[in-house]
């Protein structure tokens, strides 16, 4: 499958790595392809249109304060129909998150209604995110989104990641992004209790009670 | 130890009960506690400036968005000096944090300068509180705040509930709640998509790397 990954920071890159793995047909997309070239190495790259064009998917790896902006400059004409699978999260420059009481992923579901946006990955590092055993047992991955079959495709591109079926949990709609965004806190705080960015976590349900 | 809680709904009952089965000496308080005794049964109960009087431990189980409040009316003099276990969590009527981008911890410790605050427990729910063996393996509760004494007399009171040491992460200082606090959107998210709250979340370390 073709997929173009907007951003070029680490995110973008990690991820590129990890499709390309799985045998999907990646490239990156970057406001700036010559200036990026220098940290994308190997890696296929173009400007953000060209990366757009014919990718049924598209991952928005960009920083979650721009990222609504350069969706806009890429249009919502080119965006529409398409997958697009949200790993941003947006900080001000104070630490606190862009979108309070709300998500970045609710707003680009609003600004770009024809595209079919899916939240997940936002709650582990870029490290975790392309080597989920790298960690001590399965720990959970959450999709949010308004589209099923968006989601199932990014049920199936997250699969070729590595991650195991039954460590997906699809929370509902688009609205609950909020609470993949907001968990960022508590990962910052876990992150440096532990003093690593190197963990996941793992939903643990209750006991099956007797029949 | 001499526990007083504050607060008289499902939280501070169950609390309750999860203390006195480990043999403390436990007492609710109340605004109201005529009103309150309907609910209360057979659980100590008095007001709230008696409930606090000679106890070294004050749980604020009440309602996130009265917290502040209620507490202001114990008065700042007679929680000096005391451990305040923090559960509570504020919500508006529209369904968003009372404390967005900031915590209710901090505020309560910033109001009571000289009672010392610690946040923890409000990631679980209240059946968890008390029987953290309810799930299928173990699950990670947090602390924050900023007293380490009070974090000890905290982490024995958790153990004491049935929670294993292992369990507990101290993420730091008080700010750290904002993690806590806003972790419960995406509790919520959890809940409706397992249709249950009866679950908790594990931190799932790195693998360790060969020496």
């Amino acid at each position: 499958m073709k997929i173009a990954i907007l951003g070029t920071g680490t995110v973008g890159r990690h991820l590129a790595r990890g499709w390309l793995r799985a045998g999907h047909d990646v490239v990156l997309g970057s406001r700036r392809p010559r200036e990026a070239r220098s940290r994308t190495g190997d890696l296929p790259l173009t400007d953000l249109a060209a990366a757009v064009a014919d990718a049924p998917v598209v991952v928005n790896a960009t920083p979650g304060t721009a990222s609504v902006e350069l969706l806009a400059s890429v249009g919502a004409d080119a965006l529409a129909g398409k997958v697009l699978l949200d790993v941003a999260v947006g900080f001000t420059a104070d630490g606190s998150l862009s979108h309070p009481g709300e998500s970045l992923g609710e707003e680009i579901q609003r600004t770009f209604p024809a595209t079919r946006v899916v939240k997940t990955l936002c709650t582990v590092d870029r490290k975790l995110m392309i080597a989920p055993d790298s960690v001590q047992g399965p720990s959970t991955l959450f999709l949010s989104g308004e589209d099923a079959e968006a989601k199932r495709t990014v049920s199936g591109l997250l699969r070729d990641l590595g991650w195991p079926a039954d460590c997906l949990l699809d929370l509902g709609g688009i609205a609950t992004a909020r609470g993949q965004e907001h968990y960022s806190l508590l990962f910052i705080g876990i992150a440096q209790a532990l003093g690593s960015y190197g963990f996941g976590i793992r939903v643990v349900e209750e006991t099956a009670r007797p029949a």
